[in-house]
């Protein structure tokens, strides 16, 4: 996985006369206020306490906590960012710490963290209304519990799901599975509750469905990484727990055919579609390699495969319609499988799964997540397989995605036993390589995983300039001290 | 109709230095500049030419053009844009004037009106992107028909569909009957088209499904009314265009049972239902006293009666699917009827569209628009009509909507041959015991149609000190001399 470690190597930046990111007196005296006004164990300040929440589950990003503020309540959270905003001491919002571009890690040169792992609560369950209302440090996982146990379906589902907290999935506009169906996060939040860089809470929690009071205030702080402001509670729109779910594997001779299929299948399935994933041959072969008790999943090797799965209550004939529309595409799916069971439509899913936690064989590889429209997909797969295949023969460069949402990570295997050193060069030049081909499409550098510190360098060297002037009037109109979360997204010091 | 006459009367405001909206001889000057750079007919001053800018379709809302421009490309819009900004004349942007709160009538002291009625054009169409990208003032329907060639749907659908332009529906964030099955218009956009109040163009005209680089700054422009930019062109989402549509009527004993009802369809039918609408006995009345050649649509008199619509693919049995939805609902359904055909279901819908057209008797009556968490709508009904019934004896209260949304449409039509002054006091005071209710149940004054002029008193006597302080923040980082569309949603000269 590529590290943000350019980002965390940039040189200091001026911060102003009202900031600054060492221990002054001055900022332990504000430390040691905080402490007096929150309950007893509410504030960490030792080393070692403080370690865990100084680096993100994959260990390669990594900064200085000033200290570690663990408040149960809003109105905790609230008395934290007042006194912080008051003495200029700079915060950082954090949640599972599952993000892939290091927004939630502390700087290297100090903040203070406010980790919401403490308020875990689901505040409110209505399956007549389907919604809840869950605090922000939930586990996304025990919020799908909660839904799923009133027959209710909280759509958002991904590979981390078991250790992030739902808040991170608002600050990140969370994407994964099910986003062809229901959505992104921000289609699923009917209303938030906010904590300002000044401490004010601002209260979006409703659970209306239709709401044109105004500007949406709650589109401010989604997937803006927690530069805003703090979310600590979320109203999610809620769905019917599908009782049907059908899955099947197909073997295809193209990129192209399986474009076609996707066009097909979302004309003849009517919205019922949960996945339609891609995967080349290449990815099929690293789970067979990895997992040698899983046997070639079609009667013969094809070029390319679909994994496509779809659900539905129970007055929906699902199989029939599966069947019917997988016969009636016969010209273009060579061979194919549908699950006769959930169990078996688990095991079709493993060969997806194997390949994404195998590809990079334990060590290191350059991810990327990228989308481009849809009718671009085959397009941008066979260009950018050029480029890397053309300049670095040594390397496997391996595509896959959620084609639905024109969203595909093409990722770079090194060589095995590569140096360090020529690691990352490689990494360098096929990243390049591949935005370039995105940014000839008009596609996005960041489908999912948003920017934080390890893709602002990218981001910035595309970015338009009336953008760029925007995002800044809005961080500033809302922080104009950039306390919190500062140097994510938007640089350091914003160009005014 | 209640009108906006309280907003349109109140007393001029200090406009600040810059600011003034008499035509004083340098906005003489600064209109004869505008009129020199662009093509010779794209700017009107007479008097009888502007008039049809200066009121919406109703008639209710009325107000002053100083000049008419009618941009044919985004390049003219930004220098329109540029002059009036440099000028300090005031602007307001234009679409179909269906708009029902008086956001696009100009001021009464006067505004430059930036007609995007040219600009009509569908600049792309991509049935394998599921995208089109229209200009602003393209109408509804025709944007629908270019979708619909393409065998895609562009599922917003309203009463107002024929004369609205698409500018419009993104600015107010327009809802209407489909909103249960693919959101508002808010979830239908993939990217905008945006000048800014100081002419810079924005472009964030992208068909990408994902696209999570930094702050989603489309989100600002949609349902701001206009008072952040002027939408020149929109990105929008299509679907497959469905080949079937199940059309059904039903009688039931309560709103409780028809909310019972709703619940038992979302599972069922798999997110297939496109419209569940709501409308009591008193609704049907109205029809039938306007088309006495319609029969009571049911063998008896209901309480209350769902219309149903679900619609879906090739490969769905939608009518297998409908049956055993109704079949297995036999204990709440008193009786019901299911369309045989197309033209059947058109008649179905003349109930429900009948009484929207019909129920003021050609003349005036208090129309509201309200939302409430959907299990609040049987109680929100109840108790909202025996406020109104009991205070207002003589008044006949009309309650339908898209309870699906929590939408609910509750008007009061005044008795016949009421004079003027007593129907304003009926309307004031109506409106004032509905919305307590509304207020109580943590519901919204404006589920649908925004809140522009008209609706400011009573939303801006809600709103909480943060929200205003957030919204005025908004105006202010993009047009901090108030150039554009002020007065609407806030105040003329906002609190800061």
């Amino acid at each position: 996985m590529i590290t943000g470690r350019q980002c965390f190597l940039s040189s200091p930046q001026d911060q102003g006369p009202q900031l600054t990111t060492s221990l002054s007196q001055t900022h332990a005296d504000a430390i040691a206020a905080l402490r007096a006004v929150l309950p007893g164990d509410a504030l960490l300040t030792g080393e070692e306490e403080m370690a865990r929440y100084g680096r993100d589950v994959t260990g390669d990003h990594v900064g200085r906590p000033l200290a570690v503020a663990r408040p149960r309540t809003v109105e905790e959270v609230s008395t934290i960012m007042r006194h912080c905003w008051q003495a200029g001491l700079r915060v950082v919002p954090q949640g599972g710490l599952t993000g892939l571009v290091g927004a939630a890690v502390p700087a290297p040169e100090g903040e203070v963290v406010v980790s919401l792992e403490r308020m875990t609560a689901v505040r409110r369950i209505s399956p007549i209304d389907f919604a809840m209302v869950v605090e922000a440090g939930c586990i996304l996982e025990e919020a799908k519990k909660a839904a799923d146990a009133v027959d209710c379906l909280l759509p958002i589902t991904f590979g981390a799901q078991g250790s992030c907290r739902v808040g991170g999935n608002v600050s990140t506009n969370a994407g994964g599975f099910n986003v062809l169906r229901y959505g992104m996060t921000r289609d699923l939040v009917l209303g938030l509750e906010v904590v300002l860089p000044d401490g004010r809470v601002w209260n979006g929690l409703k659970v209306l469905r239709k709401d044109n009071r105004g500007y949406d205030l709650k589109q401010l702080f989604i997937g803006a990484e927690g530069t805003l402001g703090i979310v600590t509670a979320i109203a999610f729109k809620l769905f019917p727990k599908p009782t049907q779910v059908e899955t099947a594997l197909v073997g295809l001779a193209s990129v192209e055919d399986a474009m076609e299929l996707y066009a097909r299948a979302r004309r003849a399935c009517s919205d019922l579609l949960t996945a339609f994933e891609l995967i080349l041959r290449d990815g099929i072969e690293v789970t067979l390699r990895a997992r040698p008790d899983l046997p070639d999943p079609l009667s013969e090797p094809y070029p390319a495969y679909v994994l496509i799965e779809a659900s539905a209550g129970g007055a929906v004939d699902l199989r029939g319609l599966m069947e019917s529309f997988l016969g009636g595409a016969d010209d273009i799916v060579r061979d194919g499988v549908l699950a006769s069971s959930r169990a078996q439509g688990e095991r079709l899913w493993l060969y997806r799964e194997t390949m994404v936690e195998s590809q990079g064989r334990g060590g290191r590889y350059l991810r990327t997540d990228v989308s481009v429209p849809i009718s671009d997909i085959a397009g941008f797969i066979a260009r950018a397989l050029a480029a890397v295949r053309a300049k670095h023969p040594e390397a496997m460069p391996l595509a896959y995605g959620h084609v639905g949402d024109g969203n595909v990570h093409f990722n770079v295997i090194p060589p095995r036993g590569q140096d360090p050193a020529a690691m990352e060069t490689l990494f360098h030049s096929a990243e390049e390589l591949i935005f370039d081909v995105v940014d000839r499409l008009g596609g996005s550098i960041s489908a999912e995983h948003g920017i934080g510190r390890v893709k602002q360098h990218a981001f910035l060297e595309r970015i338009d300039p009336v953008s760029l002037d925007l995002a800044t009037r809005l961080k500033l109109a809302l922080d104009p001290t950039r306390i919190l979360s500062n140097g994510r997204i938007l640089p350091e010091d914003p160009v005014v």
